[in-house]
């Protein structure tokens, strides 16, 4: 267990007025504890009191999870048990206690039924901690970075006449694998041609054509942390609309990473880049906010879009991803991730954002 | 909508004294309106009333769902609008409300503070229902099982020395897209050797060694309906404690098989195969029960166990597989579906169970 970052839990519930918590969410448990729990329909979750109390509720069936619980209580129960009524012997009537935002409603019903208690939602405080990372989760961010742009190059060296979208990001499991990721736990979009002309395109048996934009974008996790990057490019050649609106954002993604640093808000990062793709004429075909934070989980709290008003921090670590999309058309985006430092950012991608063409005439 | 089977529901509302319901879960919206959503973080539910009510609620975002909801009225909110506020809008104070179990307790947590009503878990009342399928359902599954054959039975053809259970489970991906199911959503255990002496392994660096025990155990879906199949087959030649432990699980599982009719209990079934399997001194090496419902999802209620004293019907769709797992040597399962009819069941399978060897000498 890693006990500073109960610790800080344990205060942010002081802060709160939150007595108990009841922490089933696996990232949490992964940031807290350093394992990747997969507990299906049965109770899995750790207990934490401000009066004293950190208790793991496992099932006897899941004995190989017990190293994680190191220094911690660990209260077991079989599948002939109530596990609900073990935890419930926990909760005092009364007490304010937080639950995490997915817990499962049939957990969270039985337990309210078996003890009167005032049930509030605790997530954010958790989110409020995850948010800035420490040296080594930064660390880690990088390698799974550094993964992430060896694998996403490779990809665009295999684009080819015969290969559609689906069979092409399919190809990202055994990539990710064979760098060490977790090639079984991907996200990606791999689009061609007018595919890219929606920004969370599902790959499908579209084949590319000369002149197609090719948008690649994908992240695995390695060693418990997510990576995500996203390029552009085209095959064969390049369209002079398709160019033009490639230097848009590509100067939309430069210009507002460049701003990053603490004491600017979130929002402001998304204005940045958002004016520069309006003012070229583009701004109805950005349609996404600019970015989002990133570490154990793709998606965390908060993200980078104009209605975010809060202040970047230093070590934090998100996307900024501008794109244009044109329906019938094509798109492009251009995605790296950044860590904030205590003057500005630095940058996780190295690879190039010049104009690519892929297997040119 | 499939108005008979919303109609299913209503009845079993009014008879378990439901007056309202929240349907989140993908798989039966997937049974109620014929297609999977994924909506992410925001709210997206099918409200009943038994006073008259069908009613979906979509993120403006989500207009791709639209055409699901055909017959039922729609209710749009957009990401600047509180979701559970609209929701509560329709909620009667002081109805008896049922809601998924995996409903997130973030959306209880909220629609609780707006309405003052008893909440209940109404999952159950929907299991009872998608557990007897349709005739058009079991045609799905037959179809769905027939791919799986044929993956199955290629996947044993690429044993080799240079393959790793990894990347070997990884190939099903592809196999299972070259049928048209969806090869990105898939169940398997791929194992070699010592890896099959624990029923659940994780495929990992293991490459098979002469003598050792291959175990594949897969499905994946096609038209919404889940498959899954296990076969045990031997690298080059047979031990003689293996080949004696898969003569007791190939008895086992065609003796249960043989048994399923309408009117026994799905306990009985566990027992019929676990007899044998105890009789023949392996007792304590078959670890788990002998089978589950299937359909859209892979694990079903109820579950065909030692403890379900529940009664089979007929047009059930269930597995029926007993395994042996020997830590530290190798392990056995053979796991075929089986329909119900109105007097026996229909073996979803046409593999063989006869004991094969791969690539003998």
């Amino acid at each position: 267990m890693r006990t500073d970052r109960v610790e800080k839990i344990i205060n942010g519930m002081k802060q709160n007025n939150i007595d108990q918590m009841i922490i089933s969410d696996p990232s949490t448990l992964y940031y807290l504890a350093g394992k990747f729990v997969a507990p299906g329909e049965r109770l899995f979750a750790l207990y934490l009191d401000t009066q004293g109390g950190c208790t793991f509720f496992m099932n006897t069936l899941q004995t190989d999870y017990a190293p994680m619980a190191e220094g911690a209580e660990i209260v077991w129960y079989s599948d002939s048990q109530d596990s609900i009524k073990i935890l419930a012997q926990k909760i005092r009537p009364g007490a304010t206690v937080g639950v995490d935002k997915n817990w499962a409603s049939s957990f969270l019903l039985r337990l309210m039924a078996e003890v009167d208690a005032n049930y509030v939602l605790s997530s954010r405080i958790i989110d409020y901690i995850r948010m800035v990372k420490d040296a080594g989760e930064i660390q880690a961010m990088r390698e799974t970075q550094a993964v992430n742009e060896i694998v996403i190059s490779e990809m665009f060296t295999y684009v080819d006449p015969s290969l559609t979208e689906q069979k092409h990001h399919r190809m990202l499991h055994e990539m990710y694998c064979a760098h060490g990721a977790d090639g079984y736990n991907i996200i990606g979009v791999v689009a061609y041609g007018k595919s890219c002309g929606y920004a969370h395109h599902k790959p499908d048996g579209t084949t590319p054509e000369p002149g197609d934009c090719i948008l690649i974008d994908a992240g695995a996790r390695l060693n418990g942390y997510r990576s995500d990057m996203t390029r552009t490019m085209f095959y064969k050649f390049v369209p002079d609309k398709m160019r033009e609106i490639y230097e848009v954002v590509k100067e939309a993604q430069i210009t507002a990473m460049d701003a990053v640093k603490p004491g600017l808000r979130f929002c402001d990062i998304d204005k940045i880049g958002r004016d520069i793709i309006t003012k070229a004429g583009y701004g109805e075909y950005f349609t996404h906010r600019i970015g989002h934070n990133i570490g154990i989980d793709g998606h965390e709290f908060p993200d980078v879009g104009g209605a975010n008003t809060m202040e970047i921090l230093p070590n934090m670590t998100f996307s900024v991803e501008p794109g244009i999309y044109i329906p019938g058309l094509g798109g492009v985006r251009i995605e790296d991730l950044v860590a904030t430092t205590e003057n500005g950012y630095e940058c996780l991608n190295k690879m190039s954002k010049e104009l690519q063409v892929i297997k040119a005439d």
